[in-house]
């Protein structure tokens, strides 16, 4: 008997955060919901901190309410959710009670699933949403972010696994955001736990595309004993998505392992997701084929496409390689941060500062507290010379105990702070959403009537915007509105006008 | 002491064959030839039957002199060829002198490993040009066309190496036009060869990338043994295409096998191609992402743009379909042919036939041929009822023998033909270019003073080329010139003219 090999369909989260910034509607994930619950997933993840702030963010959409429609659609499914441990959804540590609060109300609305991890490894970051997570009864799963540096062993992600068990954590996941894990690697880390852990422990595997190798990975990990492997169906997979879950399914054929997935329902997840991608073009990520420098530099696609865009908007889309020589050097000053949100996001906009305005000149805030132990334990010495530099600039000290001791008791403040808020509902999910995201939550609350707002376009109008005109060359907003009338020069019984014309009906 | 993996660069062949539709002109080589050259590759694949008909076709190139310049530019490699046996470079079967002779001077020019296949696995096909090679002194490279049906078996393979290895092959080629080499398949075969014919005998895998799983097969081809793989530049790689060579590199890492390639000369040459791809717009493949249907249908990349042109010539586009439908039909009457050039061209074009048509209404000449025994035996029984088809409208018999047994030596006629021919220069390779593309060779003659054609454009001026106009539709040749100017109905005065304008200068 073959060996059934568990997978978590990502195309509902990671997959549109990864390929398209996160843009898709709820409206347009709704058809595949009845394919996506019966093909045989172990879980379909759709929760995370991307997600919910793009709900409120950009789609008018509540996060709550989409996930209460993924309970109704998914009847038959583990949802699965990624929580940033004492970082909630959110950027910053919360205290305790409000992650208490969050993991229960998550739970309460139909999350079954939770993956929590902490971006620096720091256990103690994840000790109280895990502890949180088991009370509700649901599966906590302990996560390792995977990384590569001069310090970094598989041994590591052993010891950590064995501390995460002791946690009570259901599984394991080693979750891989920048595609680092070479095949050897995930054999010996995956072979690594299951001989330290005992083999009985389910070990879960994420992955990214980007380098191109790791569907060899995730086969290697799955010859070491992985349980379960995350993957995306095709037509929302490769770059910086995911390996396409057909062809892992492919792949096992005869090999002593099996999915056990339903391909025709597969085939018509990848027909559908064909047909909404377009949709999203404007959102694409412009990164196709492999990137396999990314081993130089760690830097996972998400974090890329950040920084392509805010150098773009600073004008300095051309300085692009400077700040991927930065990111590694900022990184060993930071004692080897594995890079995933938040701290994917701080040393990467720390280095484009850098580049932009001379190495440490302006510090961001949060690079300061990284450098000052406010997010936690790294596994390497931090740069002395450069803590020296936080602490001039942010004013701070630096501390050494767990980030969240210093946090008084919050919630009520949060309440308070939420309801008065003009459009709070008044609900627990209201003040968390408040409470995760202060600054875009007003806008959300005030909006929320106007229900969902689907950014997908569709693709023959997007081909029009593109297209007109020839010349002159398009204005610098490039992605405005459709142009629909054009000056030309017109030769009309002999004699050249200059005539506005519209395209003939 | 890890095992050094040798490897094979598709990129001057195989790769824009697949990705670009044979379209790189030599200028864009070029520059590329000195870090190919010193990268480390075993051989540097650059030459076979489609660069060849492209060079005079479209590029207005002489193929021969093509392969000169390859052989001044890249001193260090060697250069590697695919040979279609009997049918060389063509479409028929030539007589035994002319095999002889092709070899001879492809070897004279500089070619050192020919990799030597029948489209049908038939090993009388092979005989002739193997020994040609052989007597050359050049590495004959014996290749087993991989597909799948309910007949073939890892066993055939092992038993078509035994066969290949008695002709005298310096090594074993598996050859899977179409990525349905799966990973378990892959290590049975390897294996099975290196058991049945010795641990010495070299085995080199050539996949295609288009299902998504073929980069593991490689990893468990080398598991299993494999001396060689064969991968394309990244930015030459994927959809059609072949495995990124830079993924192969990193997938080794650590696992006891390396490649020993040059990593800076590897992103040298990633940029660099990274730069042309886009001069070729207009040629790229459609396929980007992966498709495991193809498991299905067992259609390679290749056949599949060829198909979809002809639809779309036929203004048939949306019956695609269907005809991925047909062919395995028509590929089980035709007794489980691999598809592969020609015969690849043969079943996919009378698939199209038979849908736009009506089954074996009418039957192209070549495939009559192949149901009667012309291009050889299949592995399995041919439809007999198609055969009393084929009888009826070629009005031709059936044959077993070894299809070139039945043609009479050629060599003075076809250099008698060629010589008339205005342009040619009377060299052997002009009368072999002729031989083998009787149709276009005389264009080429003629036109071959003005030298090459680089059909590569701007990507700027190919941006402005699609922009315009934003309606109406296209013609239905989308491939035709560049329309500059376009009716509209044009408001002036008041008053609605059509008008044709162009675009203001």
């Amino acid at each position: 008997m073959p060996k059934t090999i568990d997978v978590t369909e990502l195309v509902l989260r990671d997959a549109h955060q990864s390929l398209m910034a996160t843009r898709m509607a709820m409206e347009d994930m709704v058809p595949a919901c009845a394919d996506l619950d019966q093909a045989g997933y172990w879980s379909i993840e759709c929760w995370g901190g991307a997600t919910f702030d793009s709900c409120i963010r950009f789609l008018n959409e509540d996060p709550w309410e989409r996930l209460r429609q993924f309970r109704k659609l998914l009847p038959n499914s583990r949802l699965q959710m990624l929580l940033r441990g004492q970082n909630l959804l959110g950027y910053r540590h919360y205290e305790d009670t409000v992650v208490d609060r969050f993991v229960d109300k998550a739970a309460e609305n139909g999350m079954d699933v939770f993956r929590v991890f902490d971006a620096l490894n720091d256990i103690r970051n994840l000790r109280r949403s895990i502890a949180a997570v088991r009370r509700t009864g649901k599966h906590a799963q302990g996560t390792i972010c995977y990384t590569v540096s001069p310090l970094h062993t598989a041994g590591d992600c052993v010891e950590m696994a064995e501390k995460l068990l002791e946690l009570g954590c259901d599984s394991i996941c080693i979750k891989d955001m920048a595609a680092l894990l070479k095949p050897q690697a995930a054999f010996d880390i995956v072979k690594g736990i299951k001989e330290a852990c005992g083999q009985a422990v389910r070990v879960h595997v994420h992955v990214h595309a980007t380098t191109g190798v790791t569907l060899v990975s995730l086969m290697k990990a799955i010859e070491a004993g992985a349980d379960c492997v995350d993957t995306a169906i095709s037509s929302l997979s490769l770059g910086p998505g995911h390996n396409p879950t057909e062809s892992l399914v492919e792949m096992l054929d005869g090999t002593g392992f099996e999915t056990r997935l339903d391909k025709a329902r597969l085939i018509r997840l990848k027909k559908y997701f064909a047909g909404i991608r377009p949709r999203y073009q404007e959102f694409l990520s412009n990164i196709t084929g492999v990137e396999t420098e990314i081993f130089d530099s760690q830097i996972p696609g998400g974090m890329l496409s950040n920084m392509e865009s805010q150098l773009k908007q600073q004008g300095a889309g051309d300085r692009m390689q400077e700040v991927l020589t930065e990111v590694p050097k900022v990184r060993a000053d930071a004692g080897f941060p594995p890079l995933v949100t938040p701290s994917s996001q701080i040393v990467g906009t720390q280095a484009v500062f850098n580049v932009m305005m001379g190495r440490y000149k302006v510090m961001t805030g949060e690079f300061a507290d990284l450098m000052l132990g406010y997010y936690g334990e790294t596994i390497g010495p931090r740069d002395p010379s450069v803590i020296a530099l936080a602490v001039k600039q942010s004013g701070k000290s630096p501390i050494n105990g767990r980030p969240a001791d210093l946090l008084k008791p919050e919630w009520h403040e949060l309440r308070d702070a939420a309801v008065a808020v003009p459009g709070c509902n008044g609900s627990d999910e209201d003040v968390l959403t408040y409470a995760m995201f202060p600054k875009v939550a007003p806008q959300f609350f005030t909006a929320r009537d106007k229900g969902p707002k689907n950014l997908g376009k569709d693709p023959a109008a997007q081909a029009a915007a593109a297209a007109a005109p020839v010349k002159p060359p398009p204005p610098d907003d490039s992605k405005g509105p459709v142009r629909t009338t054009i000056t030309y020069d017109v030769k009309c019984n002999g004699k050249t006008h200059k005539v506005t014309v519209a395209p003939a009906k």
